[in-house]
């Protein structure tokens, strides 16, 4: 029921994702019948393989997460995650409020080993492909053992999700030598590289070493994150405003623009954010499709549920979470004088 | 001697820079004296307003800041700084290895009332104009003060390089309610709105105000700061790569990208930084010029500390620092609930 278009959406991708997903793959949908039966009318084919749940309410897209969770019980999103604590689903899929589901999901399903939240992580297009990008906004303080916990996430993820056996991690820094940064980045990078975690950790990155696809896993706080992730949202906005501009300043420019046109749009879409943002950390697998979804970006969303349904990615962050406590005292202890060469910031 | 290409830029650079400027300016120009008279051979116009400090020896580019600390005395680079220290000078120009100016600067200079490091400001081109943002690395841990120190010195340096009479300030964060972000931000924020400071202060931005141009000036630490510019910079360098492939990918496209290249050309030079960055919070105006510096580069960056020199920027910067104990003690203390509901983080 959620997202912008509703049901108008969720069930053509349903039936869309249907077409290529496995037949060992079904759905249940959560919402109110009358209507998703009338939106399933046009699809008889799927029926078999389409299960609806009825549900009396509905959370509203602008409803405060501490409302949300007051009021929650029983509506169509409390319902999908409820389904998935309950075993009846492997995966839940939601375009709905993004504050209601991360707070409902966190209550309901509860958070792997010590983990507090989970953590929001997007895929960014690079040079190279795409890199795995967290926290961008969940966790605003991180101490060492939560930035070293997303390297955990983020790590299975990208197997999960992106195929490849062996992602190489980064942690964000203002520079790549031991000494720079903070003492909780410092004390995170002593650990994934000490503590024996079965991880390919390439030590620190920096800014711009996430689009130029450097390492595949970007870990940081939810603070630098976020602003991280918006600052770039920001720069593209800018350049495609500023480019418009430029070439609509004279006749010549004009003529290039709408030949170079089919161009553009191909590097719009390999630009445009992926739809599907994953919540890590929970014990069950619950991705976030943003609101504005198209038929096309909730089909994706399932898609993305379904790899990490399949993969063994819950189990290999549940291991790695329980060797942490091995890794936090195999890291050796922060060398005073390295401390103090850090407070001379980065004087780059 | 400094940058890439030392006195054959730097000293037709100084000459281009005096066409422009007032008579009352003239440049003490530190370096060997045999080189710098060369290059002065082709400018005897320029020679009444010039006067060469022989110096003996340079810092390397690659020099660290430490070694050039321990053997800077007698460099250039070092005599450019004690001219200003001396009162010869009103304002240093360099394009310089950063980390030993900025180390070079700090010791002989020292920092304005009670500030520990100098700040590294930008200047961001935004839809409508610039924005002002520091710090961009130099102090990697900053409490709620040092974020109102910043705010003082950048909104000063903003009046005095960009003629705005009262520029807007704003605290970057992850989102724009009082409670959103960590603890440092939010306390800020109190003292900012609270202190009664003479700053136009606009409360919370997110990083995508940055290049939206919502205020003029955007305060941040060192840490966040130093990865937004990067992660700016780097979006920047993606985009301008895969435009280049979109606009290959055809003969039309081909074709329009030719058309639309002059177009194209001012869109970059309107994204290329400022080659000028001011370190903000010192007894004394340093400007620090980009390494790879060009002609036009470093008279630019002269003309930024012409602009910093003929203002009111130094003495506005020790005012408004002498009322910050005043604001501390306004500033009501943070209001626990508020601290409680901030932990749970951004969940938009």
């Amino acid at each position: 029921m959620g997202g912008d278009h509703g049901p108008s959406v969720v069930v053509p991708a349903a039936v869309r994702a249907l077409a290529t997903l496995p037949e060992s793959v079904s759905f249940l949908l959560h919402g109110d019948e009358a209507t998703i039966t009338a939106a399933l009318a046009h699809h008889k084919g799927a029926a078999g393989r389409i299960e609806i749940r009825h549900a009396e309410r509905v959370i509203a897209m602008d409803e405060k997460p501490a409302q949300a969770l007051r009021r929650g019980k029983g509506t169509s999103m409390w319902n999908t995650v409820e389904a998935v604590r309950e075993g009846q689903a492997t995966a839940a899929v939601s375009a709905g409020n993004t504050g209601a589901l991360w707070t409902i999901s966190r209550l309901i399903l509860r958070m792997v080993g010590d983990l507090e939240r989970p953590a929001l992580v997007t895929t960014m297009p690079t040079l190279k492909g795409v890199t795995t990008f967290l926290d961008v906004g969940a966790n605003v303080d991180c101490d060492a053992e939560r930035l070293v916990e997303f390297a955990i996430m983020g790590e299975a993820f990208h197997r999960a999700a992106h195929g490849k056996a062996k992602p190489t991690v980064g942690l964000l820094n203002v520079g790549s030598e031991d000494m720079k940064g903070h003492e909780e980045v410092r004390e995170a990078h002593r650990i994934l590289r000490e503590g024996k975690l079965p991880i390919d950790y390439k030590g620190f990155v920096e800014g711009d070493d996430i689009t130029k696809g450097v390492v595949d896993v970007v870990v940081t706080d939810g603070f630098t994150g976020n602003v991280a992730l918006k600052s770039m949202e920001g720069a593209l906005r800018f350049i495609t405003t500023e480019l418009r501009s430029a070439l609509s300043g004279g006749v010549l420019a004009n003529v290039g623009a709408i030949l170079a046109r089919p161009a553009l749009r191909r590097f719009r879409d390999r630009l445009s954010p992926p739809p599907a943002a994953p919540l890590l950390g929970l014990n069950g697998i619950v991705v976030k499709c943003h609101g504005g979804a198209t038929e096309r970006d909730f089909a994706q969303s399932i898609q993305v549920a379904v790899d990490l349904a399949r993969s063994d990615f819950a189990a290999e962050i549940e291991r790695n979470m329980r060797r942490l406590p091995a890794a936090l005292a195999e890291a050796p202890a922060a060398d005073p004088a390295v401390d103090e060469a850090a407070t001379q910031g980065a004087q780059e």
